[in-house]
Order: C-alpha cells, then sequence, then structure tokens
C-alpha cells in the first residue's frame, strides 16, 4: 500500500462526510466520494474495481496476496488473510463501506465489524444464507420459496435413508412446495439398499464452488466420500430439470431493487459455460415468476448489492432456487456489454445506497462464453486471432495465469441473431482455450 | 510501485516474449500479455487503464504526482517529471510500448527513447506535428489538407501585416486551398492601421488547451499579449464557421486503421461543453469527406493510435483542419458507452499492433456533456440525484477535486430522440455543476 492512499479517511459516526474548505454559504459539511472496501482478490473484485472507476469511486481491496486478479488492477491493494478478524478490522479502518467478491469471510467476522459500526453490505445475517446451504433451504423452505427437496445429513446411512424416501415421494407426485422431504429417521439403521433407488446431490454446507464440494453419489460408498473431509454435507434431489436459469437482481439499503432480464445458463461438468441473455424461448410470465421469486428472497433476507439466484426449470414448468450468491456472479457478466447498467457498476450503487441503474438489455440478444485454460499458457496469440477474426467481440481478460481448466477470462457477443451471437462466443472461448484451430 | 511489479518483464530485441516452461510440444516461446506505459496521469490515463483492464493488459503511468486522476486508480504507478529524460528512461524500461495522455514530452527525449529501441507511439516523427501548430500547419499544408490561412509570425507588427493581407485576401474570394497566405514582407513596418481590418486568431505554437494559449486579437496591443512570454506564435484566420466537428480515427503499425462517425462538438468559452455522436444533419458525403482526411492524415504523419481531427464546417460548405490531438481525446468519450469499442480500448488496440475494434455507434444519438466544476465542492449530493433523476445516465467521475471550470467529469446519453438525449446531458452536467437546481 502506498504512503498516500493510508491518508484515506473514515469518520467514525460521519460516514463520506468532512470539513472540507468554504463554501458560498461559509463552512458546510462536504461530502467526499466514498471508499469501498471489497474482500477477496479474484475476478469479481477486478471488475468490479473497473467499474467502479468512471463512478469516481475509490477501491480498496484485501487480497490474499499480489498476484491475484483483482490486486493487479486495483490501485489501492492490502495484502492480508480475510480469515483473521485483526485484518479485517484494520482493512475496514481505511473504508466507508465493505463488500466482498467471496462468501468464505467468516459470519462471526462479519458480526463482529457489524458490532463497531463498520457498514457491511450484505450484512451477515442476509450472506449467512449464502455461505452456509443448510441455512438457506432452511430459510427458502420457510418462506415458501420452491427448493428441491434437501436434508442436512450427518452420514451415509441418513443418505441412504433420504434416498429411499426421495423415491417414495417422487412415485407418489411432484415435489411439495415446502421443499422438505416428509419423514426422516436418520439413525443409520434403515433397511435401504446399497444402490441407492434415485441418485442424491451431496453438497459440503460451506465452501463449494464451481462443481466443487458437489457429489452426485448412488451408493452407500459414494455417499461415505464427502464426509471424510469432516465437514457438513446437505442431501439434496438431483432435480430432472430442462435446463438452469438464473435470475439477478440488486437491492439497496433503502429497499430500492431492480431485476435484471432471466438469463439461461449452460453448464459443462459443473462449471459454468455459456450464459444466453434472455433465456431463449422462456415464457414471458414464467421470467416474470423468476423476477419477482428473486426480489422476494432478497427482500425476505435483507440482501444488499448484487444477488444471483441460480434456478432449475423443471421439464413439468416449474422453477427451483438451486443456488444464491450474494455478489457480482458469472451469470451476470453479460451486463457488462449487454446492460445498460453492468451488475458491477449496480453492486457498488448498491452497497452506497446510491440509486440503482437501468438493468435493462441494450440488444436482443448479449451470449457470454467463459474462457477456460487449455493445454498451451500462450493466449496471446489466440487473442490477437479473436480479435482480428470479429471486431466486435468483447474480450474480457483476468489476468490470470493460464492453468487447465482455470477461468481466466470470458468474451461477451450481442446482436440480433441469436444462432451468430453464440457462435462468435463459442468460437472465441474455444479458440482461445485452444480446442478450436479453426 | 510495488515490489513484484518491478519484476515486470522487457526483454529487449524481443518484446512480449519469454521463456515460460513446458508446453505439450516441449519448451517454447510464450508471449505473455503486454505492459503499455502511459506518461501523463489525467484523465485520459484514467480512462485508459479502464479500458485496460478487460483487455488484460498491464497498464504503467508516469504521473506528475500521485494525486493525479490516473494515479488514484491505476495498480502500477510511478511519480516522475515527463520532461526529463532520466525519468522516461527508467520508465520505459518497465514497458514493452510507451504512450501517452498529453502532448508535453519534450521531442528530443522521444526521438532518444525511440533510437534506444523503446516503442514509442504515436512516434515522435508523427506526435511533433501535434505538439507544433507550426509543424503541423506546414506538413498539412504540404499535403494538401484544408486549413484556416496561417502563418507563424515573431512580431505584433508580423501580425498587423498578416491582418492585412488576410482581409485583401478575404476580399478578393474564398480561402486557397493550400491554406497558406499568399505573401508576406513581415518586415513591421507595414502601413496598418492599429486596428487589424479582420480579426486574427493567435495561438502558443506549443503546449495550449482548452482555450488556454489561444488569442483573438484586433489591434497591434492585443497582439501584443502573446508575445511576452517569450514563445512561438502562430496567426490564423478567424474562420466564419456554421460549427465544429471531430473526425477521430485509430491507426495501428501494420496501417489496420478504422474512422469513427462523424461528431459535433459544441464549444463554450473556448472549451469542449457537448459532443453529439454523430453530427445531427451532416450530409453523408461532407462525413466520408471528414474521415477520409482523417484517415488520410494519419497516414500521411504515420500516426500510432487514437488522432482526434478538430474540424471547422464552414458556412460555404467545406471543412478545415483546426487542431490535431494524437491521443484519446474529449470529442471521444461518449464512444465509452456509444460505440461498440471505446476510444481507450482502441487506443490501447493500435499501440499494441492489436487488430482494431468496431468503431460503429451502437445507438441512433450519443451526447457527451463535460461536467465542470462550479462553486461548490461536494458533488456527491448532485450526483446522487442524478442517478435517481435518470437511471440510464452514464456518469464518468474522474476523481479530481472540483474546482471552478475544472473538467472533473462527463456524462453520456444515449436514445432515439436527440432532443431527449440532449436534455438528459446537459440536465445532469448542469445540476452537477451546480448552475441547474431543478
Amino acid at each position: 500500500m502506498r504512503p498516500w492512499r493510508r491518508a484515506a479517511r473514515r469518520r467514525a459516526g460521519r460516514p463520506h462526510t468532512a470539513l472540507r474548505g468554504r463554501t458560498p454559504y461559509g463552512y458546510a459539511e462536504v461530502v467526499t466520494f466514498p471508499v469501498v472496501g471489497m474482500v477477496g482478490g479474484g475476478q469479481l473484485a477486478r471488475m468490479t474495481h473497473e467499474a467502479g472507476i468512471p463512478l469516481g469511486i475509490r477501491f480498496r481491496l484485501l487480497s490474499a496476496s499480489a498476484q491475484e486478479s483483482a490486486a493487479l488492477a486495483a490501485s489501492d491493494v492490502v495484502v492480508g488473510d480475510h480469515r483473521d478478524l485483526a485484518t479485517l478490522r484494520e482493512f475496514a479502518r481505511g473504508c466507508d463501506v465493505i463488500t466482498f467478491d467471496h462468501e468464505h469471510v467468516p459470519t462471526e467476522h462479519l458480526r463482529a465489524l457489524e458490532a463497531e459500526g463498520v457498514p457491511v453490505r450484505p450484512g451477515p445475517e442476509a450472506l449467512k444464507h449464502a455461505q452456509d446451504k443448510g441455512v438457506m433451504r432452511a430459510r427458502l423452505t420457510q418462506a415458501g420459496v420452491p427448493c428441491p427437496r434437501h436434508r442436512v445429513v450427518r452420514d451415509p446411512a441418513d443418505v441412504a435413508a433420504f434416498a429411499a424416501e426421495l423415491a417414495a415421494e417422487l412415485a407418489a407426485g411432484p415435489a411439495a412446495d415446502d421443499g422438505t422431504s416428509a419423514s426422516a429417521d436418520g439413525d443409520g439403521s434403515s433397511p435401504v439398499s446399497p444402490v441407492f433407488p434415485v441418485p442424491v446431490v451431496l453438497k459440503t454446507v460451506r465452501g463449494g464452488y464451481d462443481g466443487k464440494g458437489v457429489w452426485v453419489v448412488r451408493t452407500r460408498d459414494e455417499a461415505a466420500v464427502p464426509f471424510r473431509a469432516g465437514v457438513q454435507v446437505l442431501a439434496e434431489e438431483k432435480v430432472d430439470f430442462a435446463r438452469e436459469l438464473a435470475a439477478c437482481v440488486v437491492r439497496s439499503p433503502h429497499g430500492q431493487a431492480v431485476a435484471y432480464p432471466v438469463v439461461e445458463s449452460v453448464q459443462v461438468g459443473g462449471v459454468c459455460d455459456t450464459v444466453i441473455a434472455p433465456a431463449p424461448g422462456l415464457d414471458a410470465e414464467r421470467a416474470v415468476v423468476a423476477q419477482e421469486l428473486a426480489l422476494r428472497i432478497a427482500q425476505e433476507l435483507g440482501v444488499v448489492g448484487h444477488m444471483a439466484v441460480e434456478l432449475f426449470e423443471t421439464r413439468d414448468g416449474r422453477v427451483l432456487v438451486n443456488e444464491l450468491a450474494m455478489r457480482p456472479h458469472n451469470s451476470g457478466h453479460w451486463t457488462q456489454d449487454g446492460a445498460v447498467t453492468s451488475q458491477f457498476a449496480n453492486h457498488l450503487r448498491a452497497v452506497l445506497d446510491l440509486p440503482l441503474g437501468d438493468p435493462r438489455a441494450r440488444a436482443r440478444w448479449t451470449v457470454m462464453a467463459n474462457v477456460l485454460g487449455g493445454d498451451y499458457p500462450d493466449m496471446y496469440a489466440a487473442y490477437r486471432h479473436c480479435m482480428a477474426r470479429d471486431p466486435q467481440l468483447k474480450i474480457h481478460m483476468y489476468g490470470k495465469d493460464v492453468k487447465p481448466g482455470r477461468k481466466v477470462g470470458h468474451v461477451n457477443t450481442y446482436g440480433d441473431d441469436l444462432a451468430d451471437v453464440r457462435e462468435r462466443a463459442a468460437h472465441a472461448a474455444g479458440y482461445l482455450r485452444g480446442t478450436i484451430s479453426e
């Protein structure tokens, strides 16, 4: 951190405010542009910094290392451990508000900061629902939000019992609206077969992402794997979905909220591959249902900032909540080039309680394709090729070293012809990865 | 500068290239993403850094102070004097290419750097035409580019002689196409009246901007003012223009070039107030003439990067070149929200010899209005108000302290209805300045 940045002001009790000279009406309180502190140095923070530059916002980063994606682009970087309260406290001292590019800050630390008067947005009582899938499922179910059937499980026998009950319920009819499975003895002695009658999805309650921390299991042996790490595990019905959707919303502390168009998210190997905005062929009423659902969740949980609600669209025409992310999210990257206001700009506006920007699309279709690392560490020649092939291509690189399967960037394309827009995005992402050589 | 940034590589003779480990085909040259060094820490550098983030480009800044607009946003800042060759040389060591946010680096320093193998873009032999208005006028006139009548003048008597000749020529008919005035004795003893028959524009040959370094004079006494600073002075015909236009182009070292739509630039008090893209009511053929003129100038002068050609559209239907700027320019700020590829992104692509992005407009109309400082140092409350009034408004703040008349930001608006788009931009700029209270 540079010395002159150490002077970044934070005046307890008078956020954004300082006495700063004479106005035509004499000395007056002068509001200065605020400092937003973001915890986490990944690409989401990198792109939030980018969006903060035109807003005139001062962006401060707490990054695990100086080599992370955002640390390579941001002006004001503190290298430190987001799991350490003293580090967080020191970081917060230079900021008017704290927000996040991931969910990994311990909830108790956030409560401590909030108790000390630091504006934490989203706050811990909202964020815990994005940090703990068990808490999220319980809360959404209580609020009547449709979810896959689920239960926090203690051991493989518990999983087996859950599978048996799921099978019985699925035979009886569609999912209960409250999402809970009907009953559970969970004593581990239920007479279930070693091969489950239906597959079960197991998820670590905390910390999973991009397919990590998720298993689809069919036997007790397979079900034993997640428990070996000694973590809490949530069991869920494997939903027979037609496709995955995402409804992204932004909410501010004073309760203003905006909803982005509902998108289709195409996953490959548990990792988001392509996002299409808006979701092709989505029934207009169902799109509104999904947007209202996301807005209702944001309000119920007291979310501040951007929230992505990942949804399953089932073959029988329902939408079920898969995951929540309370931060900018991969399913919203298309907004950088495809919406009037990007998710990153609106996240900053929300955490600062500024009026939100228009979330509407600027193009008939926008497609985002993630760029994953391939076998070749050199992406620059491919990058040059992609620029030459498609002068309208919007490339977003994260400054990361290329490793196989690692998200190192994304591309956005837009236009009136969906087939063309998809082809251009897929080609660029494939060419950058090295799976297409033309 | 942070220690880990000191490791930024530059390999003399092998730009962008390093041996970096094993590929599937054994050890190979691996091209890494380049470092662009920009000299000058103003808002143009700030916005170029912003545009470089999605491109994955590493941006290095040479700024006169740590408090300048770009230094508040960029990650890699060297504080130093751009007039000092040793500073420039040390700065260039960490960069793959050097470019500029202003024209104030001494030409001889740029020649020295180039001679030492530093890629300087635009190079000194192009840039001198943007640094020295006398050199620019001579070169454009030689190339047959229509310019106002002009002459480098030595003293007030010389100005008086120029005014007399101008008056005679104007009485005789329209401007000669070669732009030079017909004759000049310039001995200071010509029998001219103390009040000139026509007004004359005097400009400092070097260093003027935003109306600074420009005088309109009608007497010898007035004409004496610019000479007092001991600088070289250029005298020009005061063109009776209908309006001002700007034709912006981008050219790369291998000769690819793109032309942005021609815009109208509305000046107030010598400072750009509003830019309208495209120029309303501009004859399509005349727009092409202006674009071709700018492309021809870029090629003739060997420009690399973005160049703005400021033009007078005369009442009798001609376009004359007013000024050249070889860098991102105020008349191109509308491209951030109104074009497929912004001037900043294309400037970076050009100086790196990457294929250029599509310069076409994304909206029927885009209007940019500059935000000048007013009497109130607090702009945050007005900023909040503007966001609430117009959720589609695109605000670009420069992080500068507010001083009366200082450019501290700009706004962009776009849409199908020009009157509405203009009103929204003008309102936001006026409200932020404090001249509109609603």
